[in-house]
């Protein structure tokens, strides 16, 4: 018999071995469209409902894999809005926004799959919930929302609420977009995730520093 | 035996009909996650088989409701194009870009499911491409493209680039956005279609208006 932390190594290994197909496979051919059985193939798992027994629904399994990446990107939030506290300068809490998202995509190397993911959670009526979900739960999250209330005071605040939703959108959908032209070996306006990155944040100051038209 | 043009008109009416339930279940559902046989039965169709028949796979049903809105939102953008033809204020092209969209989506009435479907579509890996194609061949669009170069000359080429495809983006995931907190009931910053594109517009004036950090 196996020693309790052996297996639970071999366990770690497993689930470890499935999330990295598995966010592959989404990536590749869709989230709903990739079955458990190809996960499971796909990860070298001979019993080809590893996939179930290890993360029950597909829901949980999308779940793991927003963790996997929530858990780095957090991180390295939580010590840019430390970095930026007090700030006034719109530009920095942009960049909380912008630079930990393309900062981990750039450490995970070539290819990635993380943002077209994502961007397919992020739309999908029976998944968009998890990211929503995930989005309240991070306290760097809300400290650069009140970044934002500090540096823009006179911002109407349904104004400020819809460029925030704006804002996670277009990083979410650039950040994918790039991702896809990378993977087909298109062109992209930027040669780094670093520069695609600036060039995201300068648009980004922009949409934040706009006039505001009062509604008829 | 029915003439040939009661039978036409028979089919029209079904694809119609089919057209109608595969956006409501797409949008609600998930494009991948409706099965043809649960459209056909949506769309009062006995036999199930009837999306099949006359749409072929999912891509080419998917094809077809993006045909069926992209010709009204073609017809409303060449008019504001022509009526902008020779402007050199970004308002009024990014206007071109934004109010055919949803100005279409203000005259389906309430609820719609166009842009929670399309927002789908363009991050699927299977079908994103339907949507590059249909943007490919839009005259408008072209036309539009040539007037934000004329209004901002000095913005590099692959700047000019980078920030249409974040205002295509922006345009698509914030209807959707906008029209998915409509169906959960939750609040909106914006109580019209009307006011959330000039919210969207003023939003996307800054974007293209934003000063370029030159890349290090």
């Amino acid at each position: 018999m196996m020693s309790r932390t052996i297996r639970a190594e071999r366990v770690g290994v497993t689930r470890e071995q499935i999330l990295t197909a598995a966010e592959r496979l989404f990536a590749e051919y869709g989230v709903c469209a990739a079955s458990n059985r190809r996960i499971s193939e796909a990860a070298g798992q001979g019993n080809t409902a590893a996939v179930g027994y290890h993360f029950g629904g597909k829901a949980d399994l999308v779940r793991a894999i927003v963790r996997r990446h929530a858990v780095p990107i957090e991180e390295l939030r939580a010590r840019m809005v430390a970095a930026a506290e007090g700030s006034d300068d719109v530009r920095d809490w942009v960049s909380c926004m912008v630079r930990p998202v393309t900062e981990h995509l750039a450490a995970l190397g070539s290819p990635t799959w993380y943002a077209r993911f994502l961007a397919q959670v992020g739309t999908d009526p029976a998944l968009c919930e998890i990211l929503d979900e995930e989005n309240r739960t991070s306290p760097s999250l809300r400290r650069a929302v009140d970044g934002f209330t500090h540096c823009l005071p006179e911002l109407p605040a349904a104004v400020q609420a819809e460029r925030g939703t704006m804002m996670r959108q277009l990083i979410l959908h650039t950040c994918a977009e790039r991702e896809r032209a990378l993977a087909r070996g298109a062109a992209t306006p930027r040669a780094s995730w670093h520069d695609a990155a600036t060039g995201l944040i300068d648009a980004l100051v922009g949409l934040w520093l706009a006039p505001v038209t009062h509604p008829s």
